[in-house]
This record gives C-alpha cells, sequence and structure tokens, in this order.
C-alpha cells in the first residue's frame, strides 16, 4: 500500500512537532504539503523536512487533490471552520484541541464530521497515547484497583513560559479550556462517567495580568461524577520545577499514581541540592513519544477503517465540562449539571 | 526542680501510648497516675508502667493533689467536662483533639480555659509536632516557596482496619470531625487564614455501613481561604496500601510535598513485587516521635511559663470547619463563611 | 537520497528487534533482506516485515549486489568471520558484540576493518545510546562531577530466565564476556582510561549448573584504572525484580545514578506490597529507544561519510578486559595490566 | 530498681551526644559524672546537663564508687587502656570503636574483659541499632532474600567536614579503620560469615594530603567471605550531597537497599532543582535514635544480666579485618586470609 499523504497547517511550536514526527517518524505515511501564514517559517520548515508543496492558504491546501488528509494545529479560533471545509474537500481530519472556541461551534464541527462518516476525524487528547498512562488506564479498566473514589490531575507550566502565558491569556479561554481539558478528558477516559456538579476557585497568585482575562494563574476545581467518584484537577502557570503533569487515581484496591516525579530522563544527581531528579521542560519533552503514538494512529485507522476511540462528541463534552469549569470559577458558583 | 506529676485518663490505643510516653520518655515529667472504667486494663497498665496511683473515677483523678497536670484521652464525648473539671480542680490539662462535640460544647470550654488563664491547656494537634511537617512549616514561614497556591492534605487509614471504622462510625462525628480535623489543622497553621466557602463530596465506594451515619468511607472537600489560598482536602478509610498522611503546598516559589511515600522507614525492597517501600501501619506509628514531641512542649510550658502555640480557639475554630465540611457534604451545596 | 539498503542476519530476540527497527522506524533506511538458517522463521518475519528478499547462506545475502550494509546478529562465534566477509564483499557493517569469541579473533577483525577504510563499521554498543546514559555522559565530560572516583555498574537479568541463561552457559563465554562487557564499555567510556589491574569473584548461589562452565550466576570485580578511578562491576542471573541495568559515578563534585530504579515506566502503584514500581522485563524493553538510536546513527554515519565513535579497537579492548575479568574469576587471583 | 549511674569520659561531639543521651533521654540510667581534660568544657557541658560530678583525670572517675558503668568516648589511642582500668575498677564498660589501635591492644582489652566476665561490655556499633537496618536485618535472618550473593556498603563523609578530617588524617588509622569498620561490622552481622579475600584501592582525588598518612580520600576494596558472599566496601570523605551511609544486600531471592537515598526526613522539595530530597549532615543526625537506642541496650543488659550480641572478640575481628584492608590498599596486593 502507497504512503498516506498528509498535509498539515500551523507551524507553531506543536505544528512543527507534529510536521517533524510525520515527515520522519511514520513508516506508513508522508508529509506532502505544509500550510502556514508565515511565508519564510513555511520555506524553512518544508526545506528542512523536504516537503515538496507549501501552501499560505489554507483553501489551496485542502484544494490539493493528492492530499489523504490533513493535520490541524493552527490557532484554536481556526479549528472548527478548517474541520469542515477539510471534511468537505474529502480529507481525513486530525485536528489539535479544542474542537471549537464556544460549544456552537462543537456542534458545528460534530454536524460536519456526522456528514462525512466515511473520513476518520481525531481529536489530539496525546495523553492517552502516553506509556505510563495507557498502562494505568489498562490496570483501571481490569479492576485492579476497585472502584474509582478520587481522580486528581495536574497540569502546570513552568513559570519561566510566563511571558508567553501572559501574552497569550486574552486568546487562551482560560486555564479550565486551555490547560485542564487535558485532565478532563483523561477524567471521562478514566471513570467512564460525566460530572454532575463543579465547583472551581483559583486567583492571580504571583502574576495579576491574568485577572484582566477573567482567568488566574492557578486554579482548580472539585467536581462529584455520576459514578460518585471523586474529580480533583488543578491547573497552573507557575510551577517551579518544569512541566509537571501528574494524575493520581484512588481506588478502593489500589492506587496508581502517573509521574508523581516528572523526571526528565532516569539520572539521579546528588549534588549540593540533595538527591534530585531534573524535571521536563514543556509538553513537547514530556509527551514526545505520545504525540508520534498519536499519529499512527490516525494513520493506522485510515489504513484499517478503524474509528479513533475519541469521537467529536468527546470533544463537545470535554469542552462543555471545560466551559462549565469557567463558569464557576468565574462566578464562584457550584453548579450542577 | 522536681519533676512534673501528671495524671492520664483513658486507655485506648492512644492513651496507652500517652501514658508510656510520660512514664518512659519525658525526662521532666512523671506518670503518677492513671484512670480508667475497666479495672483490669487500668491495673495490667499501670502494673507494667509502675505507675502508683490508679483511679475509675475522673473525680477521684482530679481530686488527688498531687497531680500537677492532667492528660486527657478519653472518649470524644467527655473531653469538655473533663477539662472543665480538671482546670477547676487546678491542673495544668492536655487534651486529645475534639475540643467538644459540639460548638456549644467547644465554646464553654474556651471559658473554662479563660477563667483559669494561669494554667497550660494545650491541645493534641501531634502533626505540628512531627519533625517533617515542622521543617516544612518552617520553609513556608521563611518565605522560601513564596505565596501558597494550594494546599493538598489527605488523611488515609488502611482498609484492614474497617472492621473496627464501621463500629464506631455512630460516635465519629463522621470523617471531616474525625480525621480532616488534622489537616484542617495544618491547613490554618500552614496558611494563617481561614477558610470562606466549602464545597464537600464524598461517598460509600466500598461500605455502605457509613451511609448509615451520614458519613461516606472517603470524602473529600475544596476550599477557598481568606489569603486566597486553594485547599483541597481528602479523608479516606480504604487505603490499601497502608496508613497514608501527606500534605502538598504549591507555592508560587516552590512545592513541598511532606511523607508522600508514608514509608515505614529506609528500607527499599526489590523483589517481585517490583522495586517497594512498605508503608507506615497506623498514626502510632507514623507519629511515634510526634506524642513524644507534642507531651515534651505540654510539659516545658509549664515549667517554664510559656504558653503553647495551638490556643483553645484553635481547638473551637478547626471543629467549627469540620463541622461547615460536614454539613457541606450532607447537603451537596457549597457553604460560604 | 535514495535509502540505504540493509541486510541483517540473524533472528534470534535481538536480531527480531533490529529488523523491525529498521523496517519501520529508520527514515533513511530499508531492510531489503532477510537471513537466516531457519528458513520457515525467516519467512515468517520477512512476510510481516514485508522484506522482499530472503537468504538462508550468509555468502547469498552478501553477494547481493543492492545491499549497502549488512547487520550482523548471528551467534557470537560467526561475528568475525561475517564481518571479515562482508567488508570484503564491499558492504558497511554493523555487528553486535562480541567483535570474537577470542582475541585472536578480534585482531582479525581488526585487519578487516583496516583493509575497508571507506566503509562504516560499528559494534552495538547500546547503551550509549540511551537518552539517560548519554545525559548522564555530557555531564561527566562537562566536568560537572569533577573528577572521577567510582565507578560502579551493575548488569542483572530477571531469574525467570534462568532456564534459558543456564542452556546458554557453555556458548556463553561466561557473565562477564557475555554480560559485564556492556559495563566495560560504559566504564571506559565514561573515564577515558583503561584498567590496570582486576579482581574477580563470584560463585554459584542458587543454580550450580554454571560452575560446569566455570562460571557463577553472579560474579563481580573491583579495578583499578590508570586515571586512578575505582571500577566496580556486578554481573548476576537471578535478580528477583527484573531486568536491572544501573549505573552509579562518585565524582569528587557530585555524583549521577543511572536508572537505580529499573522503572518499567512513570507509574507508581499503591497496594498491599506498598508503594512500588514495576521493573523492566529485559533488556529489548529498556533500550528500546536505544537499539533504535544506534541503528539510526549506523545509517547517518554511512550518509555522512563521518565514523562512528565507537571503533573496532573498543571491541577488541573491551574484549581484553572482560578475559582478563573472567581469568582472575577463575584464577581467585590479581591481575595486573 | 535505682537508676544506673554512668560516668562519661571524652567530650568530643560524639561524647557530648552520648553525654545527653544519657542525661536526657535514658529512662533507667543517669548521668552521675563526666571526665575531659579540657575543664571549662567539661564544667559547661556538666552544667547544661545537671551533672554533679566532673573529672579532669579518668583514674578518678574510676575511682568514683557511686558510678556502675563508665562509657569511653575518648581520643582511639587511649580506649584499651582505659577499658581495662574501668574493668579493674569493677564498672561495666561501653566504649566507642576502636577496640583498640593496634590488633595486640585488641587482644589486651578481649583478656580484660575475660578477667572480668560477671560485667557487661558493650562496643559502639550503633548502625546494628538503626530502626531500618535492624527491620533488614530481621528479614535476611528470615530467608526473606535467600542466600546473600553480594553486601555493599557506603560510607561517606560530606566534603564540607574535609578539613577536619585532613587535620585529624594521622591519627585517623586510615579510613578503612576510621569509617569502613561500620560496614565491615555490619558485613559480618549480616552474613555471619568471615572474610577470606581482600582486594582494596582508592586514591586522592581531591586531597592529596590523605597521601602523607598512607591514605586516600576515598579508598574501597572487594573482598570474599567463606560463606561465597561478594562484599563491596566504598568509605570516601568528599561526598557532595551530605552524610551517606546506604548499605545493598543482594539475595538470590530479594534485594534490601537501607537508605539509598540518605534523606533529612520526609519533605520533598520541588524547585529550580527539580525534584529533590535534602540530606542528612552527618552521622549525629543520621543515626540519632540509634545512639540512644545502644545506650539503652547497654542499660538493659547491666540491669537484666545480659550480655550484649556484639562481643570483644567482634571488636577484634573487625579491627583484623580493617588492618587487613588497609595493609591490602598500601601495598596494592590481594590478601588472602
Amino acid at each position: 500500500m502507497n504512503k498516506l499523504k498528509i498535509g498539515s497547517v500551523g507551524l507553531g511550536r506543536l505544528g512543527i512537532r507534529h510536521a517533524e514526527n510525520i515527515a520522519v517518524k511514520l513508516q506508513h505515511a508522508e508529509l506532502t504539503a505544509l500550510c502556514d501564514i508565515n511565508e519564510s517559517l513555511l520555506n524553512a520548515t518544508a526545506d528542512r523536512l523536504n516537503v515538496p508543496r507549501r501552501y499560505t492558504r489554507f483553501e489551496d491546501l485542502i484544494a490539493d487533490d493528492d492530499l489523504n488528509a490533513v493535520v490541524i494545529v493552527s490557532p484554536s479560533a481556526l479549528h472548527t471552520g478548517q474541520i469542515e471545509a477539510a471534511l468537505q474537500a474529502g480529507k481525513h481530519v486530525f485536528s489539535e484541541k479544542p474542537l471549537g472556541v464556544t460549544l456552537d461551534e462543537c456542534r458545528q464541527a460534530e454536524r460536519a464530521v456526522e456528514a462525512h462518516p466515511d473520513k476518520v476525524f481525531m481529536l489530539g487528547f496525546m495523553r492517552r497515547f502516553d506509556e505510563s498512562y495507557r498502562y494505568a488506564h489498562d490496570k483501571v479498566k481490569a479492576g485492579e484497583i476497585g472502584r474509582p473514589v478520587l481522580f486528581r490531575s495536574y497540569s502546570q507550566d513552568p513559570e519561566k513560559f510566563i511571558d508567553g502565558a501572559i501574552a497569550f491569556a486574552p486568546h487562551s479561554g482560560g486555564q479550565f479550556l486551555d490547560m485542564a481539558v487535558h485532565d478532563i478528558d483523561l477524567a471521562r477516559w478514566f471513570l467512564d462517567s460525566e460530572p454532575e456538579s463543579v465547583y472551581a476557585v483559583g486567583g492571580c497568585y504571583a502574576h495579576p495580568e491574568f485577572a484582566e482575562s477573567q482567568d488566574g494563574d492557578n486554579v482548580s476545581c472539585l467536581m462529584k461524577f455520576r459514578n460518585e467518584a471523586m474529580v480533583f484537577l488543578f491547573a497552573g502557570r507557575t510551577a517551579p520545577h518544569g512541566y509537571n503533569v501528574e494524575t493520581e487515581i484512588i481506588g478502593t484496591k489500589g492506587i496508581l499514581r502517573i509521574a508523581s516525579v516528572p523526571q526528565k530522563n532516569l539520572v539521579e544527581i546528588l549534588d549540593s541540592g540533595g538527591v534530585r531528579k531534573e524535571c521536563s521542560e514543556n509538553f513537547l519533552e514530556r509527551f514526545s513519544e505520545s504525540y508520534v503514538n498519536e499519529m499512527e494512529e490516525f494513520v493506522d485507522c485510515i489504513r484499517t477503517g478503524r474509528k479513533p476511540e475519541v469521537t467529536v462528541y468527546d470533544g463537545t463534552k470535554v469542552s462543555e465540562i471545560a466551559y462549565t469549569c469557567k463558569e464557576a470559577f468565574e462566578t464562584g458558583e457550584l453548579i450542577k449539571l
């Protein structure tokens, strides 16, 4: 079988990573086209990765008849429209989260996916493709920890990236939408259930700038899910030690902790700082393998005619919950669903 | 200076431990009298610890003119009355938590303490006397972690003691009062602030029996404190691995985790279970030293005329918060203070 | 540039892994041919990996003019002859360790490599391509731990593979040659120096069968290197917890420990076994990435005309040291070099 | 029963600690007398600990008829003579290691102990009284790790005390006698066996001053014991991270590691250094409890007429082995016993 021909749009940090993975790491796909409005970045990246076709307009990308699939890593506000247009143009679509920046957009995306049942649509919840998360998920599904009692998950960005986070704040949708969506996805994946109540708190502990966007630099929420499980999520932008994504699932028979030390590698250092492990710098380092794995899954779904585990409805559901968290945070009130 | 003469009431597990510590570990005090309604246990313990005087009635214990101080480790329902009577009888008083089983009782205890300003009154919040908690507290107070963002604390009893917990459930006041009070005390101690909102969830995940007492086998709450800090507390009775008390304080400049592995000792075992550490069995093992340290502090306060850091008002405040958590849990509503 | 065409000989566990990596993971190479005497295994593997050409005789493999390079994963006794023949046939050569089963063979391999200076020759010391070892090596070379004082390295195979190890014992050359060679390579790589004395001990602690091959089931040696560094190596076949390869480098300014817990992944389990991490099963799991990385390096050396960091002389040197350890073990005497 | 009256000689750091422990921590003993040639230190310490009798001459201390026991924490060169004199004077004797600074002295001490069979004599191998070492020892004796294969033990002093170590070097007897004796004692205790061969290496990696005393700043040895167990010991004076005493016992069925992270307490710090634990500062911090436990054991032996587990012959044996290590280190030759 010939290699799948993929075109990718958006060359931010994650867009470049996806492009590299498709170009270099995937056996059954090739990066045939790149699209970005920044022409010099576009050409430099395409040159480096030997990508023959370059587009500065998305409509030209999807008009390329050679392409089987499109990978969307553009700004969030463009996602829904591009998903719709790409499906319309007959492409399989992989899109980074979020599905849309409003719930209406999410539902619009749902309709687009429903209108093209023969196309593969996949959302980028890469944590599900991390080896350790997957291992833990298998154990939970096999009943090894009994009934889930508490699901706790943290997403912390390092303080050293704070300037970028502040600049991006007005467009991020707030931390629940920008960061906690991944934890929300994990909670639903591990618990197979939906929230019925949400209470959220937080604030600007170090950086008052976030208040201008009705956001905090650190926020958290406590939810009760329909299966009675408690869910505590924390998202922060001021981690002193590095990029920290950790999850704990307390069950009646066992407890699993994933990445409770966000270690960079297997090296332990003993020096004047004591006995220590250095930490992951950012999501690209921590989830390096996951990004490859999820793209392999996308390609494999197309090749084998399978549908991905995550559906477009999961995308809507996660956004819905994140919006509810945001509302709970902004109003200071308990929200029952 | 002569040794302080102490009489202790109540010979449950913790009562026996306090008796042993006073008898054996304290340099400046001696265990002069013991009191318990179970006469054979009383005599056996007193014989073993060489305690000359034995009483089956509390009024006889406090009538003993030789005694300088009384240690109260009796059932919770008796605390307030015994605190009052002991102070009235001219004794310094150390009492285990809670101060009282209702807020009225707590205020009654406050008045009793206020009426005897020359007497030392101390409540048994032993975690403050744990070497690691103290070390972390020093760092927080010295500003080493910046501004506190999230305070997270767990108290988990091992599943293997569940039968006792079920039997005791109707009298425990529920998990927030029985277990989480220590975490509430820690939160106030580390944050120097009070809660302004409380949301609590939980359930009977393994043992429906707790529902009969309007309790859960695992519960949690999320609070916002006046200084904006987020506080997440979790208490459970089904820990598969042992007795687990752990605390995390996330600050803007650093994060501290206390006992995130509840290790029994410094031995690591590599066998078919992987690389593992065995865990503490119960509070007496984990806080063995703390119980000695707090009693030394009590004795030292009496000897030097100091007042303990924890006041009777802290006892009321902690109970008040625990009751609010309990109400939030029972009603399912957010409570603003 | 066209993809490099590689033929691989030997389909044991590691041979299959190399074949898979070349076929699936390498961007700039393709697996064009496979060779094994077991025809059904050969065909099954070649079918699975879409490898067009299959040979049961090594001379046919190297006679294939399309091939640019040969990867040798055959039994140790065949290595030297196949290296020689493949170079002679004009192929670049990657060979698994050992270079030869005698020092004479090693020198024969040296002469073959010297006779083909335009060809890339690389030995499979995969640990050098492990991310954590590389990270530690960078730190040591940058002087971050000061002067190396003690280099300690363990190679332990899990007890559960003992039957295979016993069966293979007469052909393994003993543990110093079979297992410790990797640690010897690491010691030379980290220390940039050579041993000047060797003392070795060990025995059959659980499996007397190894004595028949003048081997032990667990052995160790202490060496002094010319730069004064102490080197302690331990190799064992009875690890109760899994596959354990760990290294410690104690320097005057810092200490590095690599993989002191041979964790399978980032999941921590809290259950009746305490707080634990499951361990790697075998070398294929632990060094999964390293095997890809080293093959990428081989291909890249060919494509860019570079020579690999490890030379054929390193192969001889490591064998020489392993033989010295073996002799020290067998005689019980200190050997000075 | 009345309290045991103890006199203690020597007010170095450890001498002061023993004095404090006897004065403050022991239930069944009291510190009745102190002896030191430094009169102002003597008086200051005695005042602080309320010790009534003070002597500047050892002969006066042991002439004190009220004393039941003498604790010897004087310079090593005085040990044997003081042990002999104290036993002669009818006292029970606790002595810090070493028994003597030559093997002749050790045997002289043996004869003194033999001449007073009614007296308790105990040597200060405090590690045996550490909770974690004891826990591990119980497991080994219960057969939980199968047959011991490798015993590895480290004693590392922090670099920050190097000036004192250099000043003391000419009188220390070298690192095997000064530091590794504790590891030698542990090896014999865990293995119940004696060495039959010793090879030792080391050097002055950071501090050439030690060479003047035929010592190194870091040394190690590999021994084979009669039960076939391998023993690797390492002693160093340049630890960058703190006071590090760790031990590993690899058995055929399990592996135990004691204090592989020399953590100060249960606090984990997450900051710019990564995720880290601070380390113990020195032996007084690490073995704080052990020093109390061993003195309690000494007192209990006297009170109950038992003999301590460690005999005078163990003291000789350990010295003998340490001298053999020293000789192996100085000559560079393998020594068979």
